[in-house]
């Protein structure tokens, strides 16, 4: 066996189209062990890019690309795809570990077609490229690649559909590892199941009733049988699927038996798989822990609560142990976050007390959903939002700021801030608990769940109501959510100089309290802060609302800007959300 | 046979249940004969109704509503249900004809479940109902009703592939007529056209792929046929689906022929179906048919524009005439608008110049299409938004002013509001033409499209730049949209009193002209209108703007509500959006 391939002379898909089998497989172990060296000493989606390290060699090695248009769903599997193509060195050099982000991306090179990062739009986004094509009179062969866990999201189903009625060429590779981030759920499973157990010869079968030729291969780890598929399905003329069956976390053993937990991970002994930086005992919680560990008592004792996620039970702290506990009290629709809110309201109907978690970017995947289904018919479900924060996750992809200005403009529909893990619980408690009609939106402050004694709780959020925290003269400091931690400091900043401001906790974001804006008209100075951004969100209510007093209003927040991998400090001082900031504006005003 | 039921002495489904199945047909002919004579005096959804009499009546007959729960999909197919439960006057009495709405309504009876106007969610509501009875330990029948048209939305196979899991009572009755709103597009139809051929025993069979046991009806339209196959899967304890081959627009003979002019339509003639109320030779075209002659003409000059429609092709103006003209640049992706979104951002990566035409109210069911595979993406695609204001469609399942709000807050994307057609098609050609990165949404102003000679058209509008339609002193009048119309007006009122206040067309929803904005610091007032509600939208990013300067700032528009069926004069007077009012608050100001 040759064992000298030079990763550092791969440079494009080029290079590798003239090795033969025995070097493409001396290749793909070489760039399997640099992606363990890398995901172990760095985190990252771990199970998914180990698995598709052949079929991503196949795919370069049989299509000219980037003539050939490939568009890599999620796009988190695409790392021995950037390995391939001209960026070798941000896999294997750990100076540059940071060069290349964890998605596809235009701006780093012309194989990567689109920046994307939520799930299920490979196949309408290459439809429309194959359209494209067609209408051009070309030829390229024009690829989709989905995992089996994105296919449960509405929008692959609708580019399926669409897809299939081309009549020309286009190629659909079904990456089917059995999972999605965490167990598949779904009735199209047990046919994925079946197609696999008859090497693809069953019916009925998904993919032929949606209009597509079919084409199985069983191991989708092994180079020579994929290269004999794509090559079979290079050029064709129809639309077809290609089912190939794969191995998340393959190579890395401890990643293939525990795959849930090796989807995406921190830093790791690649020997043991033990967490390289373990969370220390006495570390504070973040809120999915806390929401997972709260709502599983919660449901022992509550037989109507039933907690529901769209794929990512983790996120919501339900690890399998608590899912196992809550048993049929917790619901994993799969990657399809329309279901998910519309299962809430059909339970909310029948007089259940749903509460489901999402990830804040992933909220705007249902948007019509809360609009139509939960807010006009009034349903009294609860939703919680993890990572809606500045402080969250940094990629373009997954932003989580902007889901105030998403949600809080929807009609009946109640949005809470809490600022603290006291009044997050004591929020979350009321919306199970409430007799109204009143759906609710609880917002997770921040990432980890902090602690605050001295906030006062209610019996009843219904209402806007705002906690005046202190009171002081000409100045207002109102703080939404995490951002109240901020305005507090200034609080105190100020203090220390002898100027006493009113600090408010606003709790609502949907609705104002006007009687408390009433009393700040005659201030000199209003300060909003919000964790989301400044357009179409809270602050931009009070400005409206205080239009004709004589107050001055500052808006502060995020601007509206797709932002990538920022800097967490340097934004905040960008956005002059520091204390310090807060406190020389109010300072330079009242002077 | 029996003649003589008395339509009047049905108060509910009890009613219908002691007859026999002569007196169900002559109760389906008296139906249907009542709906034709409503139909052609009120208007409505004409062909969907007319297809239903007898699936509606059997699922009455033999389900025990409303213990047993049905969720009807869109619910424009329920006037026959509403007329079995206790709303039959609302159908055989002129002057109660306004009694009902055009969709369930929770409001009206316990026999509705949800108010539903958006397609393809009933499965999934239908799911989460049939899970809160397991949770529950009941036993009735839970049954989703859903149009062959609906099924290509995302959330139909969401909720099918997690309705397939329940393991329980779960019936989806899927009513084929063969049509969407026009005809069908997708792969999927195929195979529905396949099961139709053999009877139901065809494989590949989508609904079987997805978990679901299978039964067909192909007489959809006989009461004898439907009651058996009913009586056969009530009280079964799997998920099944139940395809019933129905004739949409049954009973009228030019309604069965022209299926999609009768989906829905207005009064016509019940010999003929000549509209009653025909357009004038000289009446203004709406904006739909001026996109639609306006884009034929382009389409026919530029090989790279595509026109999309989610299945409305009518909405934009795309006549069967005009799509087959258009042939391969005009794409219906049927009811699926992620994937018309995702299509167009495909279209434009490879070049191409795609507009896609959307409802207002539907652009949400995509929202994170536009954000994450459009305004991410800087694809330049062209959105056109029909019946986005006020005055279009009042059902408050189709509200047309949350358009500006969802859409106008998302980075990198171009909001137009256009005052007139002059500058609507200014905008259009723009978008069409132009050519840097940047997607682009136009917002016709209004149903009508009013003509504005004096308006100033730009060359460019990728940069915000507001028209100074005239300057005046100390009061500043922004109109958006529509709404330019009024302010316009009222500045002529204010004129003849002496008053000259400064009028700007803002054009630019999306992003502030800050250079006008600073011209109008120090005067006394500054009031906003917009066809959209206030919060979240364009007037509060005014009022944010200049929330530190001295003058005052007023936000005109809609209340975050989901209004149902207003009146549109009397919602502008509460708005304060009358030419009158809005002089008058100026008038206040300046004394």
């Amino acid at each position: 066996m040759n064992n000298d391939i030079d990763l550092s002379q791969i440079k494009s898909p080029a290079d590798i189209r003239k090795m033969n089998l025995q070097e493409l497989t001396v290749l793909a172990a070489e760039m399997r062990s640099k992606l363990l060296e890398k995901l172990s000493a760095h985190g990252g989606h771990i199970g998914p890019n180990l698995g598709m390290v052949e079929a991503i060699i196949a795919l370069h090695y049989v299509f000219d690309t980037p003539e050939d248009k490939i568009v890599f769903d999620v796009s988190h599997q695409t790392y021995p795809h950037k390995m391939l193509t001209g960026r070798m060195e941000a896999f294997t050099d750990p100076a540059h570990y940071d060069d290349v982000t964890g998605y596809t991306n235009p701006a780093e090179s012309e194989y990567d077609l689109f920046s994307l990062g939520h799930t299920s739009s490979a196949v309408a986004l290459a439809a429309g490229i194959a359209k494209a094509r067609d209408l051009k009179g070309e030829k390229e062969n024009v690829v989709a690649v989905i995992g089996d866990g994105s296919l449960s999201g509405g929008v692959a189903f609708e580019g399926l559909d669409y897809g299939a009625t081309l009549g020309s060429n286009f190629i659909v590779i079904v990456n089917d590892n059995q999972m999605s981030i965490a167990e598949n759920h779904g009735g199209i499973y047990a046919d994925l199941r079946l197609l696999r157990n008859t090497n693809g010869t069953a019916e009925p079968n998904l993919f032929r009733s949606m209009g597509y030729a079919y084409r199985y291969v069983n191991y989708g780890n092994d180079l020579k049988s994929l290269i004999e598929m794509f090559r079979a399905v290079k050029d064709i003329d129809h639309p077809v699927v290609v089912h190939i069956n794969t191995m998340k976390g393959m190579g890395l053993p401890v990643a293939e038996a525990n795959k849930e937990e090796f989807h995406y991970g921190s830093p790791f002994d690649l020997k043991t798989g033990e967490p390289l930086h373990p969370e220390m005992p006495d570390s504070p919680e973040d809120y999915g822990e806390f929401f997972g560990r709260h709502i599983s008592d919660v449901i022992k004792e509550n037989g109507k609560v039933v907690a529901i996620t769209a794929g990512t039970p983790g996120v919501l702290g339900f690890d399998p142990a608590r899912r196992r506990a809550a048993g049929r009290q917790f619901i994993d629709v799969g990657i399809a976050e329309q279901a998910a809110v519309d299962v809430a309201s059909g339970l909310a109907k029948a007089g259940m007390r749903p509460v489901v978690g999402f990830v804040s970017s992933f909220l705007q995947r249902a948007y019509d959903q809360f609009s139509q289904d939960i807010a006009l018919n009034r349903e009294a479900a609860t939703f919680v939002v993890f990572y809606g924060t500045m402080f969250g996750m940094n990629d373009e992809t997954h932003l989580g700021f902007f889901d105030i200005a998403l949600l809080s403009n929807i009609p009946n529909l109640l949005f809470l801030a809490p600022t603290c893990k006291e009044e997050f619980q004591s929020m979350l408690d009321w919306a199970l608990t409430r007799q109204d009609r009143l759906p609710v939106i609880v917002r997770t402050p921040g990432g980890v769940a902090l602690s605050d004694p001295q906030i006062t709780l209610l019996d009843d959020y219904s209402k806007p109501e705002y906690e005046i925290v202190r009171e002081g003269k000409d100045a207002a400091l109102i703080g939404a959510g995490a951002m109240f931690r901020f305005m507090s400091q200034a609080a105190d900043l100020l203090a220390e100089k002898g100027v006493n401001v009113t600090l408010i906790n606003p709790r609502n974001l949907s609705t104002l309290d006007t009687a408390a804006l009433d009393r700040l008209k005659d201030f000199k100075i209003v300060i909003t802060a919000e964790d989301g951004i400044v357009d179409g969100g809270y602050g931009q209510k009070v400005a409206s609302y205080l239009g004709e007093a004589p107050v001055k209003v500052v808006n502060l927040g995020l601007p509206k800007e797709f932002l990538n991998r920022y800097n967490y400090s340097e934004l905040q001082q960008r956005c002059g959300l520091t204390p310090a900031q807060i406190a020389d504006k109010v300072l330079a005003e009242l002077k």
